[in-house]
């Protein structure tokens, strides 16, 4: 009966509305996108490695605030809301394992939505090979997903190991998400990035809303001897921040060896914004920033990924200095990322 | 400063906002309440049991549709979001090891409310030994929060165990969450309750507003046989319905078996409800459904917990069946829970 009232509208031309469906119904879809998921029972069962620790954590998507709000960008929030919760287990040196979908479902979500959105979470739970094993559905206000995931690893990293005289190293390059988040809401207008080659414009705009966390790259830095970790989430100096309060130490950040996204420069520099600095404070960049001894960072280069040394631990109580080529930058000009 | 702020606000009689007091203000204000939480680090780390199955299940929890609008509810509508969700570890035959809170916070919450949210979550932690180990906030357009928790088994039930033959057992006694939603909605007014004891009214209110699923109870079924097991969420039919469906059984319930809690038969009866049917239609109630043969059930005297047989599973595909002192009660009368 379902089906047919779905066929009825479509036959129509309206865009039926998830929500108007049914819980039940809504719950057969997904089934069907995600054959291995259990909506049967009340629990997902999981079999673990039985060693290491487990880890588990939660991050929200709520359209408008962690993704944008048109339509057309759906399917990405999907796909960013995964892969920011599988973010965090990287950071805490774990492997994925497993993840659960909250869904808040508000009566305007049309069924195309509502199947985009999942698809996009489905894409990246291929990709990273993590599945989706159970999840729950709510109406509500606004469209938004609370994903969970849970993970092991044999050698935990936190926030809070880090050392003095260890180096703080970086993944990747950064900056990219914050242009890409200029581009889609107008901020860098068409003048500003016409100067720009279309492919790297595409991957400015992925970069914001398809990040790709480095994954298995925390794994191996805890092997190499990492003494605190974090994936850039709220900005590289926040979190950098996150890391001094935690253990206890000042860090200096050189801005001048931070590796810039292709396209940063550019657009920053439209925009009279010191790129470097802006590349500080792009967040959901999703690298990860870990802090290590000198002798066990010779053991970076066997990891061919790109890494570099942006700065060091040094003794005190929580503080982050920053220079820019030496120069230094007065601190509190980080307030972190700032959602849509 | 932030403190400075409150405190302002406080001495003029304002109510400040929690969200205005940032995210870092929030999380320090959890961690001053949670000593335990672990709100530093991207996940929470739990050392497990090293044997069984994990479980792993999330719900969530909306003022306005989980629990009543009303600020004078937001205690109770923390100590239900976590009541619920680790009911279905329960239902699982599950022991609940720890939980995370994911928390949406619009502008008008109050710091007041906020504070007594987590206060009720806290009770509920505390009487259920399930601690809160991490989180995350958010800011949203309507207060909610979802939760997720883990457990372990070493013997899971599902929905889709039943076997023909196996009786239907319910533990405790229901239909006074129902109740409970009537006398706060208003729908059973003072008239109607001024009948009843007020001892009893309270605990109507608690029933609804503060659930306590029969912790332990998942476990000490499994072990002495339960082929499939739910606990009441929708409905107890329309949770009957789902082990039908997952066994690919009939099941036969006979209302007249049905345990009601004090209160249901004097309210339904001014209502013109046949109580029964308002208790077989009761949301939220927490209880457990089990199946389980002959043999195995005469074990549940053992358990010394108010068990009762209230139907029994025949050979089919998936329909229950529903009979009030033997005569038939036509299919579909029951729709599950209405939400507020």
């Amino acid at each position: 009966m379902l089906r047919t009232y779905v066929d009825m509208n479509l036959v129509s031309g309206k865009q039926p509305h998830a929500w108007d469906l049914g819980e039940f119904y809504l719950i057969d879809r997904i089934r069907a996108l995600v054959p291995d998921i259990d909506l049967t029972d009340d629990c997902a069962q999981i079999e673990l490695p039985y060693e290491g620790t487990l880890l588990f954590t939660t991050d929200a998507a709520i359209r408008g605030v962690h993704f944008p709000e048109d339509s057309k960008y759906i399917a990405d929030g999907g796909f960013r809301a995964l892969a920011g919760a599988v973010s965090d287990i990287n950071a805490s040196a774990g492997k994925p394992l497993a993840a659960l979908l909250a869904l808040v479902i508000p009566p305007e979500l049309t069924l195309s939505e509502f199947d985009r959105f999942l698809s996009g979470l489905l894409e990246y739970s291929r990709h990273s090979e993590v599945p989706l094993v159970g999840g729950n559905i709510s109406r509500g206000d606004r469209f938004g997903a609370t994903i969970s995931v849970i993970g092991s690893s044999n050698k935990v990293v936190t926030r809070s190991g880090a050392r003095p005289d260890d180096l703080v190293v970086l993944s990747g390059s950064i900056g990219g998400s914050e242009i890409g988040r200029m581009i889609i809401s107008g901020e860098a207008s068409d003048a500003d990035i016409k100067s720009l080659d279309s492919e790297i414009i595409g991957t400015l705009l992925y970069r914001h809303l398809r990040p790709l966390p480095p994954l298995g790259l925390g794994e191996k830095l805890a092997a190499i001897g990492a003494t605190s970790m974090v994936d850039i989430s709220d900005g590289l100096i926040a979190d950098v921040e996150h890391i001094a309060e935690a253990s206890g130490v000042n860090i200096h950040i050189e801005l001048g060896k931070l590796p810039l996204y292709p396209g940063v420069t550019e657009i920053a520099q439209r925009h009279r914004i010191e790129p470097a600095i802006l590349a500080a404070e792009s967040g959901e960049e999703f690298e990860l920033i870990a802090t290590m001894s000198l002798k066990d960072a010779e053991e970076l280069e066997k990891l061919q990924m790109p890494m570099t040394v942006i700065g060091r631990v040094r003794s005190g109580n929580g503080f982050v200095d920053v220079t820019l080529n030496g120069e230094p930058i007065p601190p509190g000009f980080s307030e972190g990322w700032k959602h849509f």
